[in-house]
């Protein structure tokens, strides 16, 4: 496996397996890789036949007041898990390499970015989806892995890659859990061993809105109730719970149609999201 | 020659092109071609294996008040015209092929879009780094070639690609002028006779700046007024008359580098812009 630090030597890489007829793939991460980056990487190895995992904290999607000093940087662990999952190339740029003076272009999606994530931190999507566009730009994938978990973030890019007319396809990969049900999240480990206990919570509030659904609850307000009352009540202090859209995230009163359901929680300083998609028939579960 | 009228069709030319191991390059349109569009053509024709020509009115770059619905459409004469210059293939989509669905993402470049043709259009930059970014993603050149006529496009263009790290090259060509000295302009046939003998006051003013200047002006303020007496006294409305850095498109008071003079002004309604650059040392004539 090579290891990639700046754009020409990516391109090198990319061009020599491009030449030997090979399908590209991309994942996009910030490092502090865990299981669900993994799924990504196998599902790439999959479908590809050369995989570029990229590991780059990303300062332009960070707010002045978030985590982006103190993110956690693993690179070495990443470097070994990579190889160990038959990742081809590590780029890992500097951010000098990515924006080497003041960036004065931003990819902007408008309206599905104003909601949910985008509400709580005002110009992160802006910052993904450009550093996603350079991403795109420098590798030029057939295929880039995004996970289920980012729901936001899977809506937006999909539809950044559309109105550019990227030339690649985008594939969403399902949520990857701990045993208890807590999401995977390079997040988690800010967590002090009792706000971990808590943490399940988000889990169980979700699966809580499946029942419910199951059952035959359609108003949304009523589900949004019952996991605040859960989420409460275990210590967690809401950020958002919405169910919107599946396509335009838009907030749904009653669920007629692939409906996600998003809720951003902290656990003391800790801000951790999680989804699940309800979905009226059983071919709709496919609509990822 | 082919021509192409869907994103598909061009995708498969260039594709076959690119496995003949043809270089490819683009000159980004919006038809109604004059001589200014031939000498980018040719220089495509000289650079590149295989020469794309988009032809596409593209109405996101068009303000409301201006002259989107009237701006001339000569679709045969420019078929003829490019397959006499030897492009390969002409891609002409229809608004429908370009915006499926109302766009959402929009790519940005701050500040250099701020003054000159962006403080009179606003919008207007938004709507032509979108549609190039469209464009580069959709054909996917090695090299696309613009016009020095628009000044502010080409530095802006120059900038996103950078900014956004597009595999590809900018060319800026040289100003294509009429004999009279007035730029080559798809918007010069919306000129009465009348008005097409006034708008050669333009070049001239911008001849009396290049002297000026060879005589020791470095003064920006007297070297616009002296150009401002001249388009007022021919009876052009002037828009704006700009000394800029040549890259950052800041206003410049004393000229100590290479230097952007544009112009914008009215004849009648026809709004006509031109330019030239002032270089110190004869070594910074090839800053384009």
């Amino acid at each position: 496996m090579n290891i990639a630090a700046t754009i020409n030597d990516i391109r090198h890489c990319v061009r020599s397996a491009r030449q030997a007829g090979k399908r590209v793939g991309l994942v996009p991460t910030m490092g502090a890789l865990h299981a669900g980056h993994g799924s990504l990487i196998e599902q790439a190895a999959k479908e590809c036949d050369y995989v570029v995992v990229s590991i780059f904290v990303n300062p332009t999607q960070f707010g002045p007041n978030e985590d982006f000093a103190r993110y956690p940087r693993t690179f070495d662990q990443d470097v070994a898990y990579c190889q160990r999952l038959g990742a081809d190339v590590i780029f890992a740029p500097t951010a000098e390499q990515m924006y080497p003076h003041p960036q004065r272009t931003w990819v902007e999606v408008e309206k599905l970015t104003d909601g949910l994530c985008g509400a709580s931190r005002p110009g992160h999507f802006r910052g993904v989806t450009t550093v996603c566009a350079k991403l795109f730009n420098i590798v030029t994938p057939d295929v880039a892995y995004f996970g289920q978990k980012d729901a936001q973030q899977a809506v937006v890019i999909r539809r950044m890659v559309e109105d550019l007319n990227f030339p690649m396809t985008i594939r969403v990969c399902p949520i990857v859990r701990e045993p208890d049900g807590l999401a995977m999240s390079s997040r988690n480990r800010y967590l002090s061993p009792a706000e971990r206990q808590k943490a399940v919570c988000l889990y169980q509030a979700l699966e809580t809105c499946r029942r419910d659904f199951a059952q035959g609850c359609r108003a949304a307000n009523g589900l949004i109730e019952h996991m605040r009352g859960l989420i409460e009540g275990a210590g967690g202090r809401i950020d958002y719970i919405c169910i919107v859209d599946f396509e335009t995230l838009e907030p749904v009163e009653t669920i007629t149609r692939p409906t996600l359901v998003a809720v951003a929680v902290f656990f003391g300083s800790t801000r951790l999201i999680d989804n699940c998609v309800l979905c009226l028939h059983q071919t709709e579960n496919n609509v990822q």
